[in-house]
């Protein structure tokens, strides 16, 4: 890369506000969402972990959204309570506990994500396919090198 | 727009999937950086409100900040208690009482600012100038079409 293809300090700075702004509107928006669904924001990232990662311990399930542990153990009693997952027991080795989500729980987070996606579309009413398949390929990019520097 | 112009729903839970993820990065390493430096989030999101709209009452700040009145009220106490605001009586009706950044405030800001671009601008060390200028202008689309969504 020379040096005229260097990014400059103005670019950085326009990206942090709109990645700041963007984030905003995403988290009110996901938090409006879910006014609909008796669930809270943290129960709906919860069951968004357990669907990519498979049965949990709370351990695990609380490392992944950097809780302490106590607070995963409360969030995974509202779950339960909530109907939302249950604690299951290895098969293999009978001192280790899971969090399996059951059926409601499932059904309230196809809910919500089909809200969501409904929400975007409608953000996106105007905008042309092409023109949206350049804002993938710049948050692909984006999120490819967010995650590189997360694990340099 | 003709009908192969129309996005696919597809492209929609991709991005959808993208914005979800950059945002919990960006919400994650936002609350990283702030640990450096005696403020909570909520603190540092009430210094940018003031910061873009000048003195306000508690009730604008609460209003912008989508907080009940009781917790701005708390919130502006102990950002008080901080250093970084202060309460100031309306001149012409004193009455009113607006919050007021002080300079360790406006200071913190600014360091916290700083941070932030820095740890962006390192995300995008092997990004060209070419492909930035990409970024900005598909988020900005993104950002417009979001404002002008929630205007509707």
């Amino acid at each position: 890369m020379n040096a005229k293809d260097k990014i400059t300090h103005a670019q950085v700075e326009e990206l942090e506000f709109l990645l700041r702004k963007i984030s905003a509107i995403i988290k009110r928006r996901g938090r409006d969402i879910l006014t609909n669904f008796k669930i809270t924001p943290p129960q709906f990232n919860a069951l968004l972990v357990l669907r990519r990662h498979g049965d949990m311990t709370i351990g695990e399930l609380g490392e992944q959204m950097y809780l302490a542990c106590s607070t995963a153990t409360d969030l995974v009693d509202r779950m339960e309570r909530n109907g939302l997952v249950e604690r299951v027991r290895d098969t293999n080795d009978r001192r280790v506990i899971r969090i399996h989500v059951l059926e409601k729980g499932e059904e309230i987070l196809g809910e919500v994500m089909t809200a969501r996606t409904d929400y975007l579309e409608e953000v996106l009413e105007h905008v042309s396919s092409n023109e949206c398949q350049v804002m993938i390929q710049s948050m692909s990019l984006l999120y490819k090198m967010m995650t590189e520097e997360e694990l340099a």
